[in-house]
C-alpha cells in the first residue's frame, strides 16, 4: 500500500515557478509520466512539472538518480514507459521521490544542482510533441456507470435498461488496442454499415458520432495466465491513470451489436491523454467504493473492495468541453458539456481487475483498462451525447444531437480536497474530421 | 495474386522420405512456417517437411538463400515470425521457393547440397517443442457460420436465432490476444460467475465448458489507421492459416454477455496450431465465396468478393476429435465429434478483413483473425457442443453435454483436390485441467 509521504505534502513548492500556480494541473505533488519528442528526435520519457518537462534520460546521465530510482530511470531510457511500468510500484515510487527532490524549492543538494543545470534538464512543454505513454498491449473497456447504462439504453430497452448482471459484475468487452492514439490526434468520421429509416442498408459516413468521457488505467505488472489477481492486491497493479475518449459511432454500434457487442462502432479510434498520473499521486483522493443502495444485491466475495490507498474509489472530477468550428472562428468560449466525478462509478478499478483475471485471463504491462463512460445521477454529469434526451445548444446558435465535422472535444480532470495539493491530468483533445470518400483506393 | 507455380506441382517429391507419404500433412507442396525450440535453446523459425523441421537460420548461415529469399531468411532470424510476416507476400514466396529447391528430390544444386548437410539443417519434429508462431498483436474473432449461429441460439432465441445483421456483415468482436497459446497448452477450467438454477449467484468452476473449431488467419502486413483495405486486395494481407480452438465457458458467457458480448466466457484461453500454412500453399484450394440463397440479401458493394487465388472461400476439411481420461486409460480410439468444411462459411476472410478495416481500424502484422466456429448444415458438421441437442456418447460408456476435466480435444484440417498434393495443418491439441481452488493466493 502506498502511504502518504513528503511527495504529497501540500506545503512543498517547486523552484519551477509555474508549478506553484494553484490552478496548474502539474504541481510538485503530481509529477505525471509521459513520452515527449522534440521535432525529429527519438521520443523520450519525461515528467511534467508546471509548464516544463523534466527529461528523465538527461537527469539520469547527469547522475541524479541512485539505487532503485537509478534502476527505474534506466528502465525509462527507451521511447515508451513499458519497461519502467514493468518494474512495479516501489521502483516507480523511488524514482518519483528523487524527481521530487530535484524539483522541490529549497537548499537540498539535488534541488540546487538541478536548478543550476535546468537548461539541460527541462524543456518547455509547448516546444515538444507528446505521444502515447506506452505501447498499449491490450485494451479492455468496462461499463461501470449505472447512470450511463440506464440513460443510454432507455430508448431501446425502456422496460429494462439495466441488465441484471450489471449489479453483480463489472461488465466489460475487449476493445481494440491498435487504434489508441494520444491527445491531439483527430478522429476521422468512420464509414460504416447501418440500416436507414426506410429499412434499406446503407454504407457511408456514420451519422451518430459520439464521445465517451472515461478514465483509463494502465497496468504496471500483470499476472501469469491462470493466476487471478485478488481484489485486495488489484489496485497495486495500476501504474497510473489517463483521460480516455472512447469515440463511438452509435448507428454502426446499434446495427452490429447483437450478439457479440461493440466492434466497428468503437474501434476506429480511441484517444487518451499523454500524461499518466500515478496511482501514488492520487493516493490522497481515494474514497470508499460506492456503497450499495436499497434493492442492490450484495457483492460476491471475490469482488469485495475496501478503501485503502490503492483500491477503493477515487474522488476525481472530470469535465468534457466542446467547441464547433464556427465557435472557434468566432472566438467563442468552449461549452462545458459534462461535469462528473469518478466516485459515481458502481465498480472500482480494483474490482474491474479482480473480475478481469478471475477466470485466469492474464493482464500484461501496458494493458489499458477503461472505466466506461463516467456518468453520474445529475443531468450535468451525462458523459456522452447518447444520454441526452434534449438537443445540446451551442453558443454559435446551432444544436447537436450528435457530433458534426469540426467539433472538438477536450477532456480535463482534477482531484481536489481540503488540505491537499490539487492535481490535474492535462487535457485529452481530439477533433472530428470529415469521413473519407468511399470507395477508398478504388 | 499468387499464381500456381512449381511449389504446387503434385509430381514433385522430397528427398525427406516421410514427406512423400500420401497421408502426411507436410508434403513438399505445403512447407508451413513455425517456431520451434530445442530444450533450453532460444526458439527459432522452421519449416515442416514430413516428420522433420528445416532450421531456417541454419540454412541461412550455410548460404542457401539469395536475393529476396535471403532478405526473408534474415527477417526470420528472430524467435517469432513477425518480422518475416511484415515483409509481405513476395518475400515469403521467394523464401518458400528456395526452401522448396533445397528439399525437392533430384539433382538440383541446392537439393544435393542440402541433402549432404541434412544433419545440420534438419531436426526430427518429435525432438523439439513448438511455440506460438508469432507475437499475437490483436485477436479478432468473427462469427461467420449461419449453421453455428442458428443452432447455438436456438434455445435462447427460438423465434429469431439469426439476427438480421448476420446476413449483411461478418459479425465480430475483439477477443483477447494475451491468452492465446500454442497446441499442447492445456486449459484450466475457469472459475466464473453465473446464475444458478434457483436464481442464486454463484462463483466457481464453469460447468458448461465447450470447444469451438475454428480456422485462424494471421495478418502479414496491416494498414495505417484511417486507410481501409478494399475487399479485392484483402486476401493479400493474410500470411497464412492455423487451427484455432476458441475455448468457451457457456455459463459464464450467457450471464455476462448483455449488452457487451463475450468476455470472461472466452478470454481465459485460446489454443492455436503451431504450424502456419501459407496462403500460397492453399492457393489450389480456393473456391468461390458461398453463393447467396433465396431470401438472403445482396451483399453491399464494399463486401463483394470474388474467386481468385487470394480471396474467395477455401475448400478445407476440418475435424475435431475427443478423448476422455478413461478412454485414454483404456486405449480407446478418439471419437470424431465434428467433420466440417470451411466452404460452409457465409463470409470469406477477405470480406472479414475488408469489413474490419472499413471504418478505418488498423490491422497490424501478427493480428490473429478467427473465422468463428466452422459449422455446416449436417449434424456431423456441428463445430461445438453448444450446437448439440442430444448428449454425445463416448465409447467409455459416458455421455457429454459439456466437457469434463481430462477431456482432450484434437483438431485437424486437410485440403484435398484431384490433381493436387493434399496438405494438412498438423494438430491443435489441448486438454481440460481441473479448476483452481478459490480463493487463489488467499
Amino acid at each position: 500500500m502506498t502511504e502518504l509521504n513528503i511527495t504529497h505534502d501540500p506545503a512543498q513548492r517547486s523552484w519551477v515557478a509555474s508549478a506553484n500556480r494553484p490552478d496548474h494541473d502539474f504541481p510538485l505533488q503530481n509529477l505525471p509520466w509521459g513520452v515527449f519528442a522534440v521535432s525529429g528526435d527519438r521520443p523520450r520519457v519525461g515528467v511534467a512539472i508546471g509548464d516544463q518537462i523534466l527529461d528523465i534520460a538527461a537527469a539520469n546521465s547527469a547522475g541524479f538518480f541512485t539505487q532503485s530510482a537509478k534502476v527505474a530511470a534506466d528502465a525509462a531510457a527507451g521511447d515508451a514507459l513499458n519497461a519502467l511500468m514493468a518494474l512495479g510500484g516501489s521502483a516507480c515510487s523511488a524514482l518519483r521521490r528523487q524527481v521530487f527532490e530535484m524539483l522541490v524549492e529549497g537548499d537540498g543538494v539535488a534541488a540546487v544542482r538541478a536548478r543550476a543545470q535546468s537548461a539541460q534538464l527541462l524543456l518547455p512543454a509547448g516546444a515538444v510533441e507528446m505521444g502515447l505513454p506506452c505501447k498499449i498491449e491490450g485494451f479492455t473497456d468496462f461499463l461501470t456507470s449505472v447512470d450511463h447504462l440506464s440513460r443510454a439504453r432507455r430508448s431501446t430497452h425502456p422496460q429494462n435498461p439495466v441488465p441484471e448482471a450489471f449489479y453483480h459484475l463489472p461488465l466489460a468487452y475487449n476493445s481494440r488496442a491498435s487504434s489508441v492514439r494520444a491527445s491531439g490526434h483527430n478522429v476521422v468520421r468512420p464509414n460504416g454499415q447501418s440500416k436507414a429509416g426506410d429499412g434499406a442498408m446503407y454504407f457511408g459516413p456514420a451519422t451518430a458520432l459520439d464521445f465517451e468521457l472515461e478514465l483509463g488505467a494502465l497496468v504496471a505488472t500483470g499476472n501469469p495466465l491462470g493466476s487471478p489477481i485478488p481484489v485486495r492486491t488489484a489496485g497495486g497493479h495500476v501504474f497510473g491513470y489517463c483521460l480516455l475518449n472512447d469515440w463511438s459511432a452509435r448507428d454502426i454500434q446499434r446495427w452490429e451489436t447483437t450478439p457479440l457487442g461493440p466492434f466497428l462502432g468503437k474501434n476506429f479510434c480511441t484517444v487518451i491523454s499523454p500524461w499518466v498520473v500515478s496511482a501514488e499521486a492520487l493516493a490522497p483522493f481515494r474514497v470508499p467504493a460506492r456503497p450499495r443502495g436499497m434493492g442492490e444485491p450484495a457483492t460476491l466475495p471475490y469482488l469485495h473492495d475496501r478503501e485503502d490507498s490503492l483500491s477503493g474509489g477515487l474522488d476525481l472530477q472530470l469535465q468534457a468541453w466542446l467547441t464547433s468550428e464556427r465557435m472557434r472562428a468566432r472566438d467563442l468560449a468552449p461549452v462545458r458539456v459534462t461535469t462528473t466525478n469518478l466516485r459515481h462509478l458502481y465498480w472500482t478499478f480494483a474490482q474491474m481487475i479482480a473480475h478481469h483475471t478471475s477466470n485466469g485471463c492474464d493482464l500484461r504491462t501496458g494493458d489499458l483498462i477503461g472505466s466506461g463512460t463516467v456518468s453520474g445521477p445529475d443531468l450535468e454529469s451525462r458523459g456522452c451525447l447518447a444520454e441526452f434526451q434534449e438537443p445540446l445548444h451551442l453558443p454559435d446558435g446551432s444544436t447537436r444531437q450528435w457530433l458534426l465535422d469540426g467539433d472538438e472535444l477536450v477532456f480535463r480532470a482534477r482531484a481536489s480536497k481540503p488540505g491537499c495539493a490539487s492535481i490535474g491530468f492535462g487535457e485529452c483533445r481530439s477533433m472530428v474530421l470529415p469521413a473519407l470518400p468511399w470507395p477508398v483506393g478504388g
